[in-house]
């Protein structure tokens, strides 16, 4: 049994470069990152983590240290579906979504690190092994942008090497948001994918109408025109306007994405590793993403996504998120031609530099990284 | 304006009498009360509250120190119910329901609690003064205890003056079930109301074989029979059946119910206002049951949902939990001749007795409850 001796929880506070603004969360002017580094009795180690807008991590860091670390010492770190099913269970009452679904995420992220670790095998081997690269678009925060910066930003995704670009909508003025779409699709030309999300911002009515203002410039997809509970709303906008839809950053547990390929009729579906149960969760979304015939795609977390969606058969995209993550790794994203190369490293492939994280936490201290054994 | 001058968030692991088990949460040793204590400028000050069963208690206090208390200074604590919507969306991307969802509910009962106060008016009141009592049952965690515990602990509830009494089923064994039902209606005669609850042992073909076993001591309900995220597996148990089914307690945001009337044929809901949004979310989820014509309920949390099952139309019952709350605040639960009496104080008219609370605190002071002033 390969016993799990030490974890270890920390919350950072990490800056943005400046306040970014989307339809439905406000103001970010930093982003948290919370770590877990689990080490195991034959010596092996591995690190997970999730993150936030800015809300909830202090919460997160208080279910690893008090409900999670707990429950996990001792056990065998190396059944890793084993324990991801039994910490459902462990905080089941207090759970199934929100905090503790970030919370197992960094955990089971952090175990498959170790048994990447272990065995001497990458995150893309172990998905399968599908392929070296995958599809990669760029998109930020952007609503609160000007037209010119707007287009800036966008120009800097082409640079890049973006192989698709993606800007927020949900503006108070509907004209806005189309005159906006125009204007993208315009600079980018007719071939280059892009995508436009709402963070829900419209109900059902307003998100058709939205559907039929942005049909012009074509989009790849309309991504959470509408909350992400309303299951059968999604499906009568596909309906009314056939527009793809995606969705999933929202939804923290498999009974919720179950629900939405039932009911939502999307073509698109976008796990975020840190949210809906770490790699073990995601795996587990991609096989019914398969049954269903959705596209499985992803939400945030690039750095680790570029593993998975590369390693796992069909050819989504993962989205390359605005939050600065690649200054505090130790590989940043590859991206070229329009596709981002997955780590050949043993592990999940994602390395955090701790000393440039420490340099730029807004917490400074004020959350001292305590080591959580209890 | 009633501007929020402080939040005062504790959190406290009170012990239980002896060690409790139910099908799917394991052993309960302590749980955990989260208190919240709202001041506001007009000196009105409102207590509120949440409750585990002994996980995430840290996170609940967490969420309410470091994201919601910071979100509520300053702001007009006499808009309840637009602080109730703002305070949503402030965590949406961490929240729809688990621990953020625990946390809104304190607040709201403190705002609530301060709202009597400065009206000089009762919940009961408040929430429509429909009655000045309810119906009450008694149920435990008593899942564990052999048959000859089991048997007194019922007799205990009918002694106390119980209108209906509750027992958990989901042992390994669904004869052993079975016969324990068979023995409590033998008890207690054929005409005392008696609720059976599963906590999801089951899955729906299981759940339709025990509904069918439990058939012949004619349960008023069968409650939670399978994971309160399938909804339509409960119709199918309904349908196959014809028993009453009963859930709610895993229900934390409104678009969780708006799913379970819409799909779920449920006959009794049981919305606990300690993670539903508190009372503003009990009376969201209490207009819902009346317009699809489901009986309203509650879980857990007597002290308070006396009040609020009393004061609204309707002929539901509260389930008195075997928690021992009653030894913590200053009025004891008022049952008898099978119905519960809510308290005329103005307020919630629970009142937590500090210095006991302390004395019992497990926790002994390793979360000094330091006032959260931003």
């Amino acid at each position: 049994m390969t016993r799990i001796e030490d974890v270890h929880a920390r919350l950072f506070h990490v800056p943005l470069d400046r306040v970014l603004v989307d339809a439905r969360h406000g103001d970010h002017t930093y982003f948290e990152l919370v770590t877990c580094t689990i080490r195991l009795s034959d010596g092996s180690e591995g690190t997970g983590y999730t993150y936030t807008g800015g809300k909830g991590g202090h919460a997160i860091l208080a279910a690893l240290r008090h409900d999670l670390s707990p429950f996990l010492l001792g056990r065998d770190g190396a059944d890793v579906e084993g324990l991801f099913d039994a910490m459902l269970w462990h905080v089941h009452y207090v759970g199934r979504g929100g905090i503790m679904s970030f919370a197992i995420s960094a955990v089971d992220i952090a175990l498959w690190d170790a048994r990447g670790q272990r065995r001497g095998r990458s995150l893309r081997a172990m998905a399968g092994g599908a392929a070296a690269d995958c599809r990669a678009y760029c998109g930020g925060i952007d609503l609160g942008f000007d037209r010119d910066e707007l287009l800036d930003s966008v120009r800097g995704y082409v640079a890049a090497g973006a192989g698709g670009v993606k800007i927020k909508v949900g503006r108070p003025d509907l004209s806005d948001d189309a005159a906006r779409v125009a204007a993208v699709r315009d600079l980018i030309g007719p071939d280059l994918p892009f995508m436009v999300d709402a963070n829900y911002a419209f109900d059902v009515p307003r998100a058709i109408e939205a559907a039929r203002a942005f049909a012009p410039a074509r989009p790849t997809w309309f991504e959470e025109p509408i909350i992400p509970d309303d299951y059968d709303g999604y499906a009568a906008v596909a309906l009314a306007t056939g527009m793809p839809l995606a969705m999933g950053e929202n939804l923290h547990v498999l009974e919720e994405f179950d629900h939405a390929f039932a009911r939502a009729t999307l073509s698109f579906v976008q796990p975020d590793g840190s949210n809906c149960g770490g790699i073990t969760g995601f795996l587990r979304v991609a096989e019914r993403a398969r049954r269903h015939g959705v596209t499985l795609c992803s939400h945030g977390m690039q750095e680790l996504h570029v593993s998975l969606i590369a390693g796992l058969p069909g050819d989504g995209w993962i989205e390359v998120h605005s939050f600065p993550i690649d200054r505090y790794t130790t590989r940043p994203l590859a991206m070229a031609d329009g596709r981002a190369r997955a780590p050949d490293a043993p592990g999940t492939g994602v390395t955090f530099d701790w000393d440039r994280l420490a340099e730029a936490d807004l917490l400074r201290g004020a959350m001292a990284p305590a080591r959580s054994t209890a």
